[in-house]
């Protein structure tokens, strides 16, 4: 999967993933009363809103960009008709040919960790019948049990062609208070991303890079140029850029030589971008799709002007 | 809901959860064939088989426990149905008596954390409506992106009165790579642990008990003393018991010495014991429940032996 995004940031020639985190408050007025008005002020009424709201902003966007990252806690929160919202988001995305990376941050051991693994990317045995079921591309990881809490998903990926994303640093404020600390000298996070590129060196693409990568928040780049060294073969997805602070100048470092290396996420900043665009949008919200279309080019040229 | 777990204790005399992990194996061939027979071999049928194995477990058990522990990754690995089948799950347990403990470890930063902390403890607006999720007594959360993680927990927990158990040693054993590492001398664990006592110092309940317990493996009892004393008010849930090695014996240093302060998980030992259990258990795996309730009896009195 990881010379899928590849190929899809090549073609595109932009290492931005959207970031599909979809509030109620992001989404218009207008697909909210018409949700609510087919399905009342219900889960399932706010389900197809984020449904519909998803779809607009892959449709307006889907050529410009190489993937998509449904964040699953934001369609768990509107319990089972959410997670058939998320279930048909990544869907569609994936009928567009966008790769599809689940954030769901899951880690467990052993046969949980295998069963997540299942649920996400790969197939469940029922009778004699093997079925796919989330479906997604990659997922991203947990890494605080261990191997094996990561193993199962290194298994699931082989079989299937598939990615992850291990949390190494995580873009917030207070991910400091345990990845920091120092460890013979050395941060946490920093012995993560050794663990990283050791579970990742059996399964390397033919692009050069392998099937697990990490995440790195963009508010580090200092930090980021380290990891990257650490995991030169590890393709880094990077959190925090635009509403959590981080800029286009702090995401060299996260890159290699080749170019490729990194995949930059906008969640808010791409999807709620209507809410700050007088020019395109309407009062009631209609062409909030079109505003993250601007704002993906807008993004692609600010991450362009830093090579 | 720290409190009606103690309460549950000590109503039972049995600090024991049960861990409802249902792999489709250890579903007796009866209800999978019942269940694959109206719903075919699809996600539906083996959401039917697990939750039918389920009805039977904890109508078989739920006089004799405070609460059970379903594993949602087991119910996420079949996708949409099974996901409805862990809301029945927690609905039936619930409508029995029992505190539910959603084993989700479900961990992220800010709007992403408070989703998931609506979505298992809390309630979601839609609207002009306030609707419950989920809706479990208590969840484990995974502290690896710090207080930012865990803060929106602590607030859904103050209003809805419900409780959370963060991991912080678990029983696995790669457990160590990242938990055992030391940072000024001190396990990282131990850091961890005392980031517990202090985000439940302000969620005290009338028992003298936090609504932030923790997790801590069974397998390591050494560290479940130093532990104990590190995290006086809070509750730790103890799992590894049984299956994973942990005996009656390793139990004891978990406990205040006021007997209460922990509760310990069994998951394979009970809800899969009819596979060892020739003298109540059909052929086809009818009387599977009676096998889990003398599986508990035994439990219980293998524990309560350690005082």
């Amino acid at each position: 999967m990881i010379d899928k995004l590849i190929e899809n940031i090549r073609k595109t020639g932009a290492p931005i993933v959207v970031g599909l985190d979809p509030m109620l408050s992001y989404v218009p007025e207008y697909i909210r009363e018409r949700a609510f008005g087919e399905y009342g002020e219900t889960l399932d009424g706010a389900a197809e809103a984020i449904l519909q709201f998803n779809i607009g902003i892959i449709d307006a966007t889907a050529d410009l960009i190489p993937a998509v990252k449904p964040q699953v806690a934001m369609y768990e929160q509107f319990g089972v008709p959410g997670m058939v919202a998320f279930q048909k988001t990544v869907e569609y995305a994936k009928s567009k040919g966008l790769v599809v990376i689940g954030d769901v941050k899951r880690g467990d051991i052993g046969s949980t960790s295998e069963a997540y693994a299942t649920a996400h990317l790969g197939r469940v045995q029922v009778g004699n019948v093997s079925l796919k079921v989330f479906d997604e591309d990659i997922v991203t990881v947990n890494p605080y049990l261990g191997s094996d809490g990561v193993k199962p998903f290194l298994k699931v990926c082989a079989a299937e062609g598939k990615g992850i994303f291990i949390l190494v640093k995580t873009s917030n404020p207070s991910s400091g208070e345990f990845q920091d600390r120092l460890v013979d000298g050395r941060p946490l996070y920093e012995l993560v991303g050794e663990k990283v590129a050791e579970w990742g060196s059996d399964l390397i693409g033919e692009s050069g890079y392998s099937e697990v990568g990490c995440v790195v928040g963009a508010t580090y780049p200092e930090m980021g140029k380290v990891l990257r060294k650490i995991m030169p073969k590890s393709y880094i997805l990077v959190p925090g850029y635009g509403a959590q602070g981080g800029t286009a100048k702090d995401l060299l470092p996260y890159f290699n030589e080749d170019g490729l290396g990194a995949i930059v996420n906008s969640s808010r900043g791409i999807i709620a971008a209507w809410k700050k665009d007088e020019k395109i949008v309407a009062e009631n919200g209609a062409g909030y799709a079109d505003a993250a279309r601007a704002a993906v080019v807008a993004m692609r040229e600010d991450i362009a002007g830093i090579f």
